[in-house]
């Protein structure tokens, strides 16, 4: 599994299935990397924010890791997230990952703590020189609170330190400032590019990105690996449908209840409602404190899946 | 150590000394616990924003909280803090800390995830149940990017599943609520009110709060335990003075420049230089990513001391 | 009315009562006028956030400052706010002010735009320039989403181009930086320092602040003068116990649903209900397109008003 | 000039020249009136953030439009930004424009005040049912620190409250949820939707947004128009590489020092800037309290015109 080339196509963020008393279901995670291997999927990133890699103990990630690894087998490469407050933390994680046989390391700014973008970029070379992995930048300001600048990601690709970025931030114009940079740059030449923004994946590689790594990804993957071939070949009015299907069925985000769920905990818990209709997951549990989807809401999830043409397995 | 009454007093987030190759520096913990301890100081906590825990990794953090423990031997309570994103890692530190002799627990709202007001609820529940040890919420928005709400803060500890609070919010007016709720509450006896705002510590004092946790109290333990004295022997005036002191000293944390460093480099180096210059510490360096205080700015901090009245016993 | 001696006291910030029709309800706000100066209040404050300025035209706003400057005929010095988003537009509104007898003019920063710390000094410098009333700085981020900072506000006074500051930032660190720069300035001996802060306000006092600007002073003049009163004659456990009854008090600003409106209108529509609660205010009305608070939230405020010892004249 | 039909193309927010004073430059803005009609832009929109509209007087505001009126003379739609606080203050803007005959109206959520979103809808219903004017919502949250939902975007438009909206929030997500509604529904036939993010405009088109309105279509309006008339042609690669080319002259958004300048005044700045080096404006200047691009500054902004192959007219 070499990564000497940049990474393209769909690449989900896997989620991470849970049983009853709070641990990870094994038997779920090998039935959604089947699922989404047999959907198509050109690489996986496990431990990201949608696996919520927040709430996974380190020996939860480490199993999370492991079974993936395993269980693909080389055939895709896996990505593993390295999520954590700061650099010493992060390269903790980072020489665990590479000891179970992550082919790339996905880091975020440091957050918790406040820290200047000299510092932002410190951490990245840290990680880098500390664990020989492809290092991917994950640019989410919605969790970590602070913007990875294009000026500092180009620098740190033409430099070797980044293999590539994971755009979540939303900022679309930003984004396209490192893909134009990349055009007339050889030393960006491996540099991968990747959204995180599963509404506009269209747009985003008719600007130039190499792929994308979407949570919706999970539950209809062959969805927005149909959506990416769209694109690749140039049917661009399919690729339009295939995305405005795709953001339609999106909406499923929204069947929390406002008042007793996070964004997190209606999102992830509707994605992994998602899987159990289909029958991939056993629950659809998210981790702790996190309240989970009640009846009604599962019933809004499934009709949802159905509007898209997603046949659901089991009764909600 | 019993904790069946109030905390009160200063009780300061000690600093975490390092060695340059970014270990912990051990000899200049001790020399810092003592020279709190000294100070006057009642109550110690470890492992908070100040002590660098973002940036700790799992070991350094046991070590410091051991060495702690071990130092101290009783004569004051030890908090620890407990900081991560979710209930299930939270749970973990915790697990830790009460086994390494903590006598209490210091945790943050989760973070980097979004979360709804009753998941933070269900999280500090979580960890109270998980755990046996005295709990404290530790209300930081700065960090955590949430506020707690007096209304869930006065339930909680109403209910015994918080001891206290430690307030960095800078929420004068809603901390205050809590201090009203209390008065009329016997449940509420023993809950303890920290505030961390260490530039208002008479104000809050004399609101009714317990006792303060400042940072600069790492510089200055006598002279935070002099406000207090003055507080409670009503001496008002002097109380003011010595806390205008403290509030000009506190400009040592601006001798960072911000073209290079975070808030919380500036800060925790310019804390940690000043121990250096007392002779206190060995080394002035924070933990990576963060940028240390060059020679010119070791000498503003220097200033800052002297103007305050504390002797310099290192040439800057 | 000459002002070359600093504000002191309670100087609420007048509401604007409305009738049906939205237009200003001349008669209620006399009444008002009436209630506050028999209450003790040293100034008033009109055309202020909870005058709800950003509501009124510009001729509702001279309106409401032409009545009150004749209605008060100089027995206490009037402010007026001239909010607006930037200089050019300030100035005008400060020119109209002064035509109108205004004492004194109360300017936030620039806001809608976005402009730097240079800019926002060069704002208040070209206000004073063009108008020559003494002027106030206003700050506010929750409505302007910027700080002033203390140095700002210090350079300012001292050159005479404030007045003073009124605080509603609730940054007490930062506010007491600008307390403690005084004590030791001659250029700024009559630069006023008045705190927003109506839930904190025996510590603002005591900490140095020479005044309060009450929202919740509208519906109850005569408790925050006592509580004053308190403060200057040294009996600060009376002035806490003062403090804390208009604390209870002030949480009547949740009687409106959040679903339905907004932290303005919850806020300025329970205080305008406080007022017709007591007989002043012939509608508890806020402005288009806020929405009003109906007969349950009513009768909440009602509550509120009689446990903190308020006799309610009408019938809820 | 009727709207009973969709606006498209380019609508540029029209910039507002000044003379030295500060007075409107109406030669200079008749110049650019000229200059982007010859662009070929559809449509012109005086009076947003761009405008300075934050900066102007009423009179100032009422002169640009009528210069505007007057000069276009019908050649195209005129649409005017009646930007101010809240639904009062705005109606008196509408009801101006009305008189002075504007195509239509573009109004923000209230803004300074907090409000519900309840209120924000009550907000554009009042300005609808005053004025009889097509009204536009503009969704621009880095101003106004609110978002407008989708279904409350969806819901006015069908009802017919609102004729259109244009985005400036950057969530292409959000507005591409308001595309795929208005393909279902009738009742969103003539219902407009213009992007502001001038750097992603093919993308937005080829989502099926109607038009852009770019602060950058000030300086290069034929480009923009080229962008446009690509897209409409299916000539997707020359539309990316002429997006491309935009872009990077957008760079010239940065020439202005950060630590003097904010965003505002250094990206209209630039912009003013290259009005003038094209020979357009008299000036550069912007308005009070704004701090001007310096001579340094000024070629920085040549350069990047240079290299864009604008042609520089005079010296810098």
């Amino acid at each position: 599994m070499t990564m000497n080339s940049r990474l393209t196509g769909v690449i989900p963020p896997v989620l991470t299935p849970l049983n009853i008393d709070g641990s990870v279901d094994v038997a779920s995670l090998k039935a959604l990397l089947d699922f989404l291997l047999e959907g198509g999927v050109s690489g996986l990133f496990v431990l990201g924010s949608s696996s919520e890699v927040a709430y996974l103990t380190d020996a939860q990630r480490a199993l999370v890791l492991e079974v993936t690894v395993n269980h693909v087998s080389g055939r895709v490469p896996v990505l593993a997230g390295v999520i954590d407050m700061t650099t010493p933390r992060v390269i903790e994680h980072a020489k665990v990952a590479k000891e179970l046989g992550a082919d790339g390391l996905v880091a975020t700014a440091p957050f918790y703590t406040r820290v200047s973008d000299v510092e932002i970029e410190r951490h990245f070379r840290g990680i880098r020189a500390a664990v020989d992995l492809p290092l991917y930048a994950y640019d989410i300001p919605v969790c970590v609170h602070s913007k990875l600048s294009a000026e500092m990601l180009i620098r740190l690709g033409s430099e070797g330190v980044l293999a590539g970025i994971k755009d979540s931030s939303g900022d679309e114009g930003s984004l396209r400032g490192v893909i134009i940079a990349r055009r007339n740059s050889p030393a960006l030449e491996n540099f991968s590019i990747l959204t995180g923004s599963e509404l506009t994946v269209d747009s985003a590689l008719n600007m130039g990105a190499d792929g994308v790594v979407p949570g919706l990804g999970n539950v209809d993957p062959s969805g927005y690996v149909r959506l990416f071939d769209f694109v690749e070949s140039q049917r661009f009015e399919e690729a339009r449908q295939e995305q405005e299907r795709l953001h339609r069925l999106f909406k499923l985000v929204g069947a929390g209840n406002p008042e007793r769920m996070g964004p997190n905990s209606s999102a992830i818990g509707a994605f992994k409602t998602g899987l159990m209709l289909q029958g991939v997951f056993s629950t659809h549990l998210t981790a702790e404190p996190q309240v989970p989807l009640n009846e009604e809401e599962i019933a809004v999830v499934a009709q949802h899946l159905e509007q898209a043409g997603i046949s659901v397995a089991l009764s909600a």
